[in-house]
């Protein structure tokens, strides 16, 4: 490090536009986690260390060493190898429904988990000042990504429930028609299953109807649909098709995005965009190139070893159940802990890796508040519900995650926040300076 | 693949700039590639299959699986492991000269190869419009990663041999000033050795009298050195220090850029930046946390487990004697087919993966020339030197990398290439359309 004198002498006075306007709350929070060290997290999305398949990866490497070559030790191209890119889609057309699919590998871009996807397709569709509609809760880093690049997230309108509201949605495109703002309207960001934050899965009826919606509009918005964490379901049937497979969808330009962190392994960090539009995989390959000449050949060597072996449906069946296991833990401890009596109010998660909680009216769970504060000094991380949110931001939720936390930790997780929660509500819960 | 009229439905009338501006030269080298598949390849930038240290990644893989924890498959950070960081340092330490280093793993950012790190910096540094200082010739790729991001690259003046001339550097930024200009320069990219295309290694005195020129500027404007190419000399003395080492630079934002990827395997794809500067690498840090919340863990935990093996130094020297003896077999390719004759000029290469040869005057070697022609003709592909300066091309040069393909076909390829060559020579080498 420097001393601050020399420090000084370094102003970035003329650092770009995004530089500017880049935050993390991510970054944020873990340095409360530095302060606390203490701290256990119920904000991170890590998965579980204890389930990481690394006797399967080991396999892999062993696997590959011993064939003929060294080429997943090269280079690649930018779109991923293109073995990875047919397992994928073979591993999308074993989905209920789904058998039909008619694409095939030049469908498929390779990326650095479906975080890069996310990235490159804004940085693809989008210049400043543009409009990204988004979800009522949505992905609270794609909501700092989309500021980061100076992109305006505006909300697709709700039920109340977090279903569409379709004739809602009708008033406001044309609302924005009329204010000229229509053409500036680049992209729609749904989450097709276990939404992030709130787990919810969209039905198919909804995915219809927005469909409808966008077909009437004089030109094709494209549309992301990030399955992240399809995989995670706990009970059958999985949730609805993907865009990919309706009918109303067909020609349209959709953005599947998928990935193997999350469900399989995060430290290999690979995910993938699946679209029927050649012309814009062509370009969000040529971006990607830019940044990294395409993902890690050698990671993604493993993932496809691992598929093509027919490994990949057991490892998802024991991590369904471990995952499955933690989320009841997680929501007996809230029960036992009285966060009901306290007000407070949830839907039971059906697959993935978050529990989304909203308090009693009055509750105020934002960085700096009395909750929040509360929430610190009994040591235990949240991640602040109105960060997921692009407008008019509601107080009153947390996201809560049992994903990384080891099972054993999570009764004394959920007793701590149980125990900062309901204190608040005797408090009144009002926010504190 | 959807069917025409299907994707004629699909108009991105409204790509977001970036978009518009992107391109991929590679890409379209690749294209010639599939056309013409008995083609040589002396274009692609990749290393040696035959050396990628396969058995030392699977040693890394067992003993990482045989550790408690499963750490190396979950998620890092956005800086990177922080035992990697700290390792990348000693491994700094460890050039001549340079061991005096007053650095700690806050000055370490990890990223997906070199090539990411030039995209985040200049996302960080540079707005539309704003200017770069490149070398000429510099890295073709980096232009095209300038142009998409509508930055303009201007040459930094030099003497005839690709020295910085610095006289005229002087006079250069008294006119940027006096245009009105100066406030847009953000960025210097300099490579410390063996440049891509050159292999030319700039002197300490060369970059000392750069710090006095930039030093002498109302502000400061960062430098980034790519040092992608440094473990890679052929002879000792190894080039001169960087810039983080020299007196003259002590207080400047310099970004040091480097990687295991040519030196160790290109599919594991990482790459790091060393800065003094702890404010760039914060500002650093959270762009590619938009992009992909740090670089896959596993790769890194390889990494890692193989620098504190102290296991480099081994791989280092053979890779060293590997690539020398390729560079000598394709040079008295060259030699014997003639091309001196010819009227061509080179320097001997005395490191990386390249050679940068000089046609005879009036030769044209670009994209769509007879000589690329003649040259596809013979299934032959070279980089055209062309794409590699940032304004006032001249046509007569090329980028011949010795790196990829196997040393036993490098004969007939440097043939192929001398055949098309004198071929051209005699036709008089003009361009026909």
């Amino acid at each position: 490090m420097m001393v601050n004198a020399e420090k000084e002498r370094i102003a970035y006075s003329h650092l770009g536009r995004q530089s500017r306007e880049v935050d993390s709350v991510i970054t944020r929070l873990m340095a409360s986690k530095l302060e606390h060290p203490e701290l256990l997290s119920l904000a991170a999305g890590f998965t579980d260390n204890e389930i990481l398949p690394a006797k399967l990866v080991q396999r892999a490497v062993n696997a590959l060493g011993e064939k003929a070559g060294r080429g997943h030790l090269q280079y690649g191209t930018n779109r991923g190898r293109e073995g990875l890119r047919r397992a994928v889609l073979d591993l999308l057309r074993s989905y209920p429904g789904e058998g039909g699919l008619e694409l095939d590998e030049d469908d498929v871009l390779i990326t650095n988990g479906s975080q890069q996807a996310l990235y490159i397709i804004v940085q693809m569709l989008c210049d400043p000042g543009d409009i990204v509609l988004v979800e009522r809760p949505s992905y609270f880093v794609f909501l700092e990504l989309l500021k980061g690049m100076g992109v305006r997230a505006l909300s697709l309108p709700e039920d109340g429930s977090g279903k569409l509201d379709a004739e809602a949605l009708k008033g406001f495109l044309g609302r924005l028609r009329e204010e000229g703002e229509l053409e500036r309207l680049k992209l729609v960001y749904l989450m097709g299953t276990f939404a992030n934050p709130s787990t919810r899965c969209p039905g198919e009826d909804e995915k219809e109807a927005l469909a409808g919606i966008l077909q009437a509009l004089e030109r094709p918005v494209p549309v992301i649909e990030d399955m992240a964490y399809r995989e995670l379901y706990f009970e059958k049937p999985a949730p609805a098709r993907s865009l990919l497979s309706l009918q109303s969808w067909r020609g349209y330009p959709v953005l599947y995005l998928g990935t193997f962190t999350k469900p399989f392994a995060t430290g290999l960090k690979v995910g993938f965009v699946v679209s029927p539009d050649g012309h814009c995989l062509e370009t969000l390959a040529k971006i990607k190139g830019h940044q990294d000449f395409g993902t890690a050949h050698f990671t993604q060597a493993i993932l496809e070893w691992m598929l093509l072996e027919g490994l990949y449906a057991d490892h998802l069946s024991m991590i369904r159940r471990h995952y499955a296991g933690k989320a009841r833990v997680l929501e007996e401890t809230l029960v036992e802990g009285g966060l009901k009596e306290a007000g407070w109010s949830w839907e039971s998660p059906k697959g993935g890796l978050l529990l989304w909680a909203k308090g009693p009216a009055g509750t105020d769970t934002r960085i700096g508040s009395a909750f929040h504060q509360r929430c610190l000094e009994k040591e235990i991380l949240y991640v602040p519900g109105d960060l997921c949110f692009a407008e008019g931001q509601p107080h009153g939720f947390v996201r809560l995650s049992f994903g990384a936390l080891e099972a054993s930790l999570l009764p004394e997780a959920g007793g701590r926040f149980c125990g900062a929660a309901t204190r608040a509500a005797l408090d009144g819960a009002t926010p504190r300076p």
